[in-house]
Parts: C-alpha cells; structure tokens; sequence
C-alpha cells in the first residue's frame, strides 16, 4: 500500500538536497542575493510540484537525478514567483511559510533581484546536461516550463488575478486565471515526467488532463483554506481574499459546494490515470492530499 | 567599406520584426501585460547586442533567421533588466528612452509583472525549434544566456551595485561590477554567433575576449555620458551617479583618464579580432563606435 505522507517528505528531503546544490554560493561573486534566494527557497514548502515531476517521471522509469534536477528546476520557478507576489506592489505579504517574507527579512532591491535570480537559475539548471544527457529533452523542459511559467501562463494568470482586484469575476473567469496561475505549473510538472520519459503522446495527454483537474482542486482547497485555516497551520496571513472582495472558489460555490466540487475533481482527475498500473498510486493519492491538506 | 550606422539602423529594423512578432499579444489571455512588454521593447534603443549576436553569427555563415532569434532573446533580457532597474525600490527612474519608465507608465505590479514575462520569454524564444533546428545547439544558448543573466552573471552584478551605494569601491571593484552587470550580456551576444557557429574554442574564445573588453569600454563611455550627456541626448537621467557619490571610471580615473583608458581599450578589443578577416570589419568599427556615441 503506497505510503504518501512518506513519500511526499522522503522526496521532499531529495529535492531539498538538489536545491543546495544549485544554490550554492561557492565561487559566487555576491553573497548577500544567495542568502535572500536560499532564505526563500530552503527548508520549507511541501514541495508539491517537484513530487508531480517524480512521479510522473516514475512511470516511464526516469533515472531520479533526472526527475529530481527538474523537480528542482519547477520549484524554482515556483518559489521565484512567491517572492514576487509577496511585494508590496503585488499581495504585499508580509509572512510566508511561518516567516517573514524576502522583502521584510531583507529589502524589496534584493527581493526583486532574488526572484530574478531564482527564475533565471530554473532555467539555467534544465539546459545543464547534469539534468539530461539528451539535448533534446533538455530543449523541450525549457520550452514547456518557459510557456507554463511565462505570460501565457503564470505571469499571466498574475496578471489578471491584479486586474480581478478591481472587477468581479464570474466561474469561468475565474477557473481560467486559477488555470493559469497555478494550473500551469503543475500541469508542467505531470508533463515533465512524460517529456523526460518519452512517453506516448496519449500518455503525456492523460498526465496533463489529470495535472489540469488536480490543479483546479488544488486551488479550490486554498479558497476554502483562507475561510477556514489558520495562520498558525497555513503559515500565511488567511481571510485576506474575503477581506478584499475578492471573488473566490468559495464566495462563487459557497462551502459546501466549494467542498463538492473538489471532491468530484478529486473523482475525475483519478479516473485520468486509468491507463497506468499501481505505479500512479502515489499520484492517485496526491489528489485526494490536495483537498484534504489544512495548509 | 563597412558603414556602421547604417548596418546598425539595418539590423535594429530587422530585430525590431522579431520583436513585434514574439510579442504578438493573438490568442494571449491577458492585453495589459503585452502592451508593457511592447511599450517597453519596441521602438527604441541601439539593438546593440542583437547587433553583436548577428556580427558574430555572420563570421561563421549562421543563417540570418537563429541569428535574429537568438539576438531578440538577448534583447529580451536587457529590457527586462532595465524594467526591473528603474523600479522605485532599485534605481528609481523615470525617463528610459526619453519615455515614462513602465512603471510610471503603467504601474509598479504591471512593471514587475512585465519584466517576469520577458525574462522568460527569452528562454522560450531560445529554446523554440524555429531559433535552431539542432538541440544541442538551443540548448547551449539557454545555459550560457541563463548563466549571463543570472545571479553568477548580470543580477549579481546588480546586486553588488545596489550595495555600492554604501560603500565606495575602488577600480578593481568597479571594474568586476562592470563586467557582471554589462559584461556578461555583451560577452553573450559575441560567443552566441560562435555557438549557433559551432565555432572552434579559440574562435570563440577570441571573441568572449573581444567581448569582455568592448563590455567595459562601453561602461567607461557610459560613465562619462552620465557626467557630459544631456537628457535630450541619452534619453534619461544624467548625473545620478555623481549626485549619489558612486564611484564609477570617471570619478576614479578622471574624465580623461577614462578616454584614455576607453581608447587603449578600443585599440584591445580590436587587436583581439586579428585572426578574422574582414567579415569582421564592423565588429571592429563596433568598437570605436560604443566609446564615441552621444546615448
């Protein structure tokens, strides 16, 4: 029986390995932006994402250095966009996972050029060969996360999420922001098992379908988390979306249909796994975690 | 004879094509972002190490096309840079190329936003089959780009500047910052044509040499436009850093020590483009060029 909390902090501690590693400060030319980019990125954070990669990429037996270096690579991308929406131009945050955010432990110059930094770093790790010995895998990594992290994805989903701050979103407006802000992403983690395996097209298709409803799931729990979680358990300021008029998962469906709709896409993104043995268990779970985590 | 200006002007209208079409907003999700991105990188500036890239590409008989691609990837990421440096918490400018700063344009979250989706544009835009039908070849554009870019390359050397303005460095200092900061992307844009060129090391080596020097005479001819340049003239503001006390080449050398030392330079950069013909002619006129403009 696939053990996922287990699992989950096992790969946690593998990628967190990785991430030292491409942070280390040895030979660097300044310091000071190493200690902001390892403050944000070390020692903290579920470290979803590069789980996604993991075992996406188990399932086409991709050696681990491989899957771990991406892992790395998307975690980067993650924690780069953090410290950028953490500004006070931005959410103007001032706590992130328990501790103070880059701009408040340092300044908003070095958090700007921190978040530069890790983002420019992400892809600097996905063309080293360390990551790939084939080349065109490598390429392929830098094209899919470059479009899921650019402004046809991520920073694009950012970018409405700001405009949303002035107008009311309706369902759909808001599943294509989340679709995009959050959703791209993970949906680059699901694929990137499947570029670095060479799977079939129908199998990268199934991960990516699965990535797109684990994804909207996921961001359904963060709505419900802002109602209902703490900010001892999330380690973030909560209630802030309410508070702003914000139009959310939870505000549109209410409770209890926030609650049912996740838990139907939780029904739906595992039933995108048919065509994988009990390899994909631990996938399986992931999507019943996204909804049930309380941070 | 090679004409410089009007090789210049050529090669800026060429880049300028590519430009428009990377950032063709069809089909995005979200208008306001493209209009900063286009705002801030279309229609202006010298195209200077696109130039560079084509140049180099062109010893090597590299198709037009990757050479385009490959120098708007570049571009890319120095208008980035300047998006993210003139930002109120960085350099806090309100003039770049005689227009409003992004941010006073449009708004501070628009600015961070827009120079996050360039960055990574500029990565997509390498790692795109259409900049070179050969991988390996991509894929070592990215790395190298990522590395100058990054927090070993131009961030680093951003971030030391921003330090600098508590403490006063001496030349071997500024020289160091200079080559991280300006240095590095300049040395990009020269080894790029080597790279899509498949060049042997010492071509390539011959002209990261090159590089490196005309990086830190275009630095000197920078400092020395902040003490002698009008706004009219280098379309932002002047004198900022003498009013800031930073040290640069002219406050340390003097006004002519520094065309001295910017002239021993040109004479350097071109001594090391002996070993090409004159296909490389306009790299050398390139060298003059970057310490006699007026912006």
């Amino acid at each position: 029986m696939a053990n996922l909390p287990k699992a989950l902090a096992d790969a946690a501690a593998e990628v967190e390995t990785v991430l030292d590693a491409v942070l280390s400060v040895e030979g660097a030319p300044e310091k000071l932006i190493y200690d902001a980019m390892r403050y944000t990125t070390l020692g903290g954070g579920k470290r979803l994402r590069p789980f996604l990669v993991m075992e996406s990429a188990r399932l086409f037996g991709v050696p681990k250095a491989s899957a771990l270096r991406t892992g790395a690579a998307l975690e980067l991308i993650h924690c780069y966009s953090l410290v950028h929406d953490d500004l006070p131009a931005m959410d103007d945050d001032d706590l992130r996972r328990g501790k103070p955010t880059v701009h408040k432990q340092f300044d908003e110059a070095t958090a700007i050029l921190a978040g530069d930094g890790l983002l420019t770093l992400a892809f600097e790790v996905l063309a080293d060969p360390a990551t790939h010995p084939d080349a065109e895998i490598r390429a392929t990594l830098v094209l899919a996360l470059a479009k899921a992290a650019g402004v046809r994805g991520m920073v694009g989903g950012q970018m409405i999420d700001l405009d949303a701050e002035t107008k009311t979103l309706n369902l759909a407006e808001i599943t294509q922001l989340q679709q995009l802000k959050t959703g791209a992403l993970i949906g680059f983690g699901c694929e990137a098992g499947a570029i670095l395996g060479r799977a079939a097209a129908a199998e990268r298709k199934a991960l990516r379908a699965y990535a797109d409803v684990l994804g909207l799931a996921f961001q359904i729990a963060d709505d419900l988390l802002d109602v209902e979680g703490s900010v001892e358990e999330t380690g973030k300021a909560v209630g802030k979306d309410a508070n702003a008029g914000k139009a959310t998962f939870v505000s549109l469906l209410g409770i209890q249909g926030a609650r049912q709709k996740a838990a139907a896409l939780v029904d739906q993104a595992v039933s995108h796994l048919s065509g994988f043995d009990d390899r994909a268990d631990l996938l399986r779970l992931t999507a019943r975690f996204v909804v049930d985590r309380r941070n």
